[in-house]
């Protein structure tokens, strides 16, 4: 079968090349030399990491948030991220920003008609409807990175009928089996060991709530067109199962793999071939022996219902829920507020907000602004202070 | 979405139609009378059956083994299986005879280039090479109806890749945890108990012997084009998972289901679309809570192993392998024989017979015929008896 990446590799860009999804989509890129290009990298503060993949990689065009100083930058043309991602020669875009940072060059690349591997989970639950919208109108393709979304993209690949029912799974993170006591005096330590993913601070956290699911069920919702009725959580501590579709038959596909990143990234990157992964290490069901499952306590993990509430309610909640969030989450890693607290603050803020039905993006972006601050008050004025 | 088979209803013949396989195919019918339309009905001797088949769904065409005397044939046309099947008003033929004697039909169907939904899985063990080299040049479609098999077809619709491996998984059949002495004890009454499908006589007991999973090795081989060294079986008692397709790139696909034939059946017959289903239930994961793996053992189930091999070995064994154990089976369910002997007399069948390595039709029949022979008489001479 002629494979036409095997001819003219893929121009990538990189946002966020020095963060987790960033640095193992450059494992990628190293293992398919001939199938990838670097054209731009994006990175925030981390100099030496990004002069590391200029030098390596020799990118065209440059982003840094410092400045350009600290680095090598030679050939390279230093642009916003906003006109990197529009340039002609760029194929594929790969948006592993986090948080609402990601969400103005996201746009700039839907307008541009790029394709877009998309694993700032952030832009699509701040701003879902636009962001769905204008890649309809500028025929922009966007390819899930997360591994749960990439799991039943790849499920409904090739089917001709809508998924009757999403099942997203959850590994329901390190304190799954914790009482609302023992989830009280939880250490920041404890929570940033994940049982079973390798991930940034803020998402191994937002596992550990439960938050993550919650965000990653409104995700699902705007990539799929799924209603919000129709999508499960379900707990499978092993993280084998990535997530499951079911269809109007009966008929459930699920897809299933270690849990490494790389997959779903190079899925991304490959679809609709796939090509040789070494890195990722197979499945061995004589090891696995089992799979087990079991249903989300909501009342545990208040989290996971406050942001499928919030997404269905829509407008600005979604994007205060998860600004409040990114904040609750900061004070928490700093020590500021314990891990119960983490839901009582994300919901105060929600409950002072004033909702906007059909947001712009400028009015998205105040509510994410303003959330921020409000979290901020509310932590000091309310005491939520350890 | 426009679903063509919302307006033309496609024009079935079922061979086999009062069989298991058959009476569910016509469940399938009754649920979906616009999109599906009987115009042919062959049956053995099941004259009442039929006879209540013929006034329900008033097919065009009839065939029954034994006299026409039997049956009120009314505007109904008496033609042998192979015309029947290639008449121009046949859209798909759903070939669900068991053993050798659905050959020459499915020949004949794939003659006339018609879809062929396939549960005879004796057709492709017996004449794989010569099925599928047939079904390419007359560009028959060939889709599975085993559960199995249908799940592969499910995972790889829509994949550019060949798939890297399959698993088939296995329910391991009512005595997976008997012991070697046990399985020596064990009566008709208990083989005939499956787990978890309800299906015909002859493939319970080569489910509990694991020749079915056997035979469904060599069936999978020739339906995907799969070297056998990559068709792995997977014992999994709940007979949930229906089997799995792992890609080059690690990625792991699996279809899941209740246990109920109308799901396969009915996809064979709607594929690329899906219909609803109200027969079959939903998988409810807050009760299944995990689903459970082993590897097989060979020791104790030694037919898979027989099957396999006859299967790399190809030429007529696979046919001689097949057809000793269909009357390896009769003599356990007649008495004669005792559960542990049904591979002793397979194996022995395949130890005199002179294989041909590249047969024609007419040798594959007459080494189906010699091998029947051959069984009765080893298990006579040899006092298998009990």
């Amino acid at each position: 079968m002629l494979n036409m990446t095997d001819l003219t590799p893929q121009k990538l860009v990189i946002l966020g090349s020095t963060g987790s999804i960033g640095r193992q989509t450059l494992d990628v890129v190293r293992m398919h030399p001939r199938r990838l290009q670097v054209v731009g990298l994006s990175a925030g503060h981390n100099f030496k990491l990004l002069a590391e993949q200029i030098a390596e990689f020799r990118p065209r065009f440059i982003f840094c948030q410092g400045a350009q100083a600290h680095l090598p930058l030679g050939d390279c043309e230093f642009l916003t991220m906003e006109e990197m991602v529009a340039q002609n020669d760029v194929d594929i875009v790969v948006a592993a920003l986090s948080g609402a940072s990601g969400l103005l060059p996201l746009l700039s690349a839907i307008k541009a008609g790029k394709i877009i591997a998309l694993a700032n989970k952030e832009a699509l639950v701040m701003a879902g409807d636009i962001v769905m919208s204008l890649a309809r109108k500028h025929n922009a393709q966007i390819r899930p990175v997360d591994s749960e979304h990439s799991a039943i993209w790849q499920c409904i690949s090739g089917e001709k009928s809508e998924p009757s029912r999403i099942i997203l799974t959850a590994s329901g993170g390190p304190f799954r089996e914790y009482s609302l006591a023992d989830l009280q005096e939880v250490s920041v330590e404890q929570t940033l060991k994940h049982p079973s993913w390798a991930m940034g601070q803020r998402v191994t956290v937002d596992s550990a709530t439960l938050m993550n699911k919650g965000l990653e069920v409104i995700e699902a919702h705007w990539l799929f067109g799924t209603p919000f009725d129709h999508i499960d959580v379900l707990i499978h501590p092993q993280s084998i199962i990535h997530s499951m579709v079911e269809f109007t038959d009966g008929s459930i596909k699920a897809q299933l793999g270690m849990p490494y990143m790389h997959l779903p990234i190079q899925y991304a990157l490959s679809h609709p071939y796939r090509w040789d992964n070494h890195s990722t290490p197979r499945l061995d069901f004589a090891k696995i022996s089992h799979l087990a499952f079991e249903q989300p306590d909501m009342m545990r993990f208040p989290c996971l219902k406050i942001a499928i509430e919030a997404g269905k309610e829509g407008g600005t909640c979604p994007t205060v829920m998860c600004a409040a969030d990114e904040i609750a989450v900061k004070l928490f890693l700093s020590g500021d507020i314990k891990f119960h607290q983490i839901p009582l603050l994300v919901e105060k803020v929600l409950a002072q907000h004033r909702r906007i039905a059909q947001p712009s993006i400028e009015e998205i972006i105040n509510a994410d602004a303003e959330a921020r601050i409000s979290a901020h008050e509310i932590a000091k004025e309310e005491k939520l202070h350890c």
